[in-house]
């Protein structure tokens, strides 16, 4: 008998057939001798009718109030599930985020998780019953109710998982695991029956929407087994645990993409120490998330500077940037939004330096321009035109024999 | 400058323009230099529609989680009127019941609430802001969300205004006050600009939907003044608050009607001790609400008992009252649906006794036979074919001149 968790996202419970069939495999999961705590998100688009709403009301939206108004959503979709249990003779009992002893900071929106508490959890289970906890909310240190963020449901799932010494965490979502490349893209994609924290970490962060990076970060940082899988099939899916260092690992274990990113590029900027630091805390501080930095070779005293960000934040990157200017000496800020990034992602790169080699080969073989190179130990990332994005998702899936 | 509750009812924020007409409101009571609490239920049909959520998972219904559930419709509107506040400029901040510090006991659906600390909305009034909390819930004992059942957003509003010594209790709904009866049904029905506690008491319990039964006995008990208006033209409504006994009062006030109720009688039921005690006790067990309750004297050793219930309830009580027959040795028990009650409530009734006389005058004038009468202090109540409803509340209407 193990414990589980399960987390159930909002395609998951898109309405009421959904929730009654969600239910019906937590007691089947039950019945097979486990204990289960259930996480659970709003159902379908009731976040996005919320907005609207608030949208309709307010130009001026003040976290507490916007926290307030979303963890209904997620409320809403425990009572129900619960419910659905009670149908099926399954005792179960809901909690908010607060209930749950999910603590906190005070940054409305996009809180941190400072402390899980669970005693309630505890209880729940010890009475036999299925905790059912709201995903993607807490309750700050000075008691205000407070979101996670994007991505915050999955990190709920892994927070209480590792709190509540779990065997695994399962993520149920309208996929059927993590795949070699995007099957839309790449027809012959498989699904990869295993993954390191690190190989998920790098398809989170390039493009792989599946599980979002802060819940896999967290999962690495507590050991928490996760298990990537469809509630539409219910069929195994993809598992993201410790790297299993007695077996071969795959050189190349997926092709991703990422095409919601914008390039900026400051040119002629003076290369003395501070000068980026200055530029990117600038940024920073209008809350710009920044993902690729490149900069070039320093040539004649200055260096141009590239980065990436998310397209909604080109105008505002452009604004500062071309603000900061004189002060950096830079001579052009330019935008682009026709980028798109392809990235490799294995654990075996670290060790088969050809890797890259064979990327670059691949991409200039389909006459594909690379504009911006970045790696890290398992990855390679380049961005290119966005109408060169699917040839290279396809020629490199097939360079490396992915499929 | 005076301390104010307003409460809102799901027909004053049906939909966003409604609730940013609230806010208007409020942000102009806040200029004119009132310190102001709202109270505010779930938008419209919210709560039907949840409702129906929880009806298509399930047919087992445990409170708990329906509190769960049903709470999420008052948690969007504090949010909402917050946030449509905000853009007013007008600082506030949402409260859920437990926030508020409304402590119930265990009882799901339907808890009593128990004490309300409020400690969290003195803070907020000491800020400047405008707490706003969600009217019908709290929180129990046990640390689990509760509702407070019919009327429940009404008692919330009376209980802070309690707690807070606030100098009136303003609930506002879809009608412009208390009228002097039905102005569907009487076109020359006037609004009532001031009654006692206890005139309301009896206009709520006999037909008059307009304040719950409950929240008047809460403000009658912690003396404080109840304000029945319109939210759509905002115009001065009528007033509930302790008897004027320096003025003359009205003999009768209003004629109130209710044809939500259906009669039970018992035949030759033995007139013993403790025979009607084990009916309504059996009654009671089932959670039917018996309203009105007449026993004829007692002829040869038996006598008749009728009582009415709610219509929903007569199949039930029907059951339970044919089930203890033999034992109490009625000899028979009849239902009928077809009736209708018309009362006249006023607190010179007391001193007045003819009024009694002029009531079952009127309607023997109309050709209106009479099948059950109950009183009180300042109500009287006649219970009538359902036909007959509509030209007794005119015919009394007109005889005690309240036009």
């Amino acid at each position: 008998m193990a414990l589980l968790v399960q987390k159930f996202g909002g395609t998951s419970v898109t309405d009421t057939d959904r929730m009654r069939a969600v239910a019906d495999h937590v007691a089947r999961t039950r019945r097979q001798g486990h204990e289960v705590v259930v996480v659970v998100s709003a159902m379908g688009k009731t976040t996005d009718d919320l907005i609207r709403l608030a949208n309709d009301v307010s130009r001026v939206q003040p976290g507490r109030e916007m926290d307030m108004l979303l963890t209904a959503g997620e409320r809403v979709s425990t009572a129900l599930l619960c419910l659905a249990l009670a149908e099926l003779n399954v005792g179960a009992a809901s909690f908010t985020g607060s209930q749950a002893g999910i603590i906190t900071d005070t940054t409305h929106t996009r809180a941190m998780i400072l402390e899980v508490k669970g005693d309630r959890l505890r209880e729940a289970l010890a009475e036999g019953r299925v905790p059912v906890v709201a995903g993607f909310q807490g309750v700050s240190s000075r008691r205000d109710v407070t979101t996670l963020g994007r991505g915050g449901s999955d990190t709920t799932a892994v927070a209480l998982a590792a709190t509540l010494g779990a065997e695994a965490c399962e993520i149920y979502t309208d996929v059927s695991g993590v795949f070699s490349a995007d099957p839309r893209i790449v027809p012959g994609a498989h699904r990869l029956p295993q993954l390191s924290y690190e190989e998920m970490l790098e398809i989170a962060a390039s493009g792989g929407r599946v599980l979002a990076l802060r819940s896999v970060e967290f999962a690495r940082n507590h050991h928490v087994p996760l298990h990537v899988r469809s509630s539409f099939t219910w069929e195994p899916g993809t598992w993201v645990k410790e790297e299993n260092r007695s077996m071969e690992q795959a050189i190349v274990s997926a092709v991703t993409h990422d095409t919601s990113e914008a390039k900026v590029t400051v040119t002629g900027v003076l290369d003395r120490p501070g000068i980026a630091a200055r530029l990117f805390r600038a940024l920073a501080d209008r809350t710009v998330n920044v993902d690729m930095i490149v900069q070039n070779t320093s040539l004649h005293g200055t260096t141009d500077i590239s980065f990436t960000v998310p397209k909604d934040d080109l105008a505002v990157s452009l604004e500062v940037t071309r603000e900061l200017a004189p002060q950096i000496g830079a001579s052009d800020v330019t935008g682009d939004s026709d980028v798109g990034r392809v990235s490799l992602v294995g654990a075996g790169m670290k060790t088969h330096p050809g890797v890259t080699a064979t990327m670059f080969e691949t991409l200039s073989g389909e006459g594909i321009n690379i504009e911006m190179i970045s790696t890290s130990s398992i990855r390679i990332s380049c961005v290119v035109r966005t109408d060169a994005v699917e040839p290279a998702v396809q020629a490199l899936h097939e360079a490396f024999k992915l499929a």
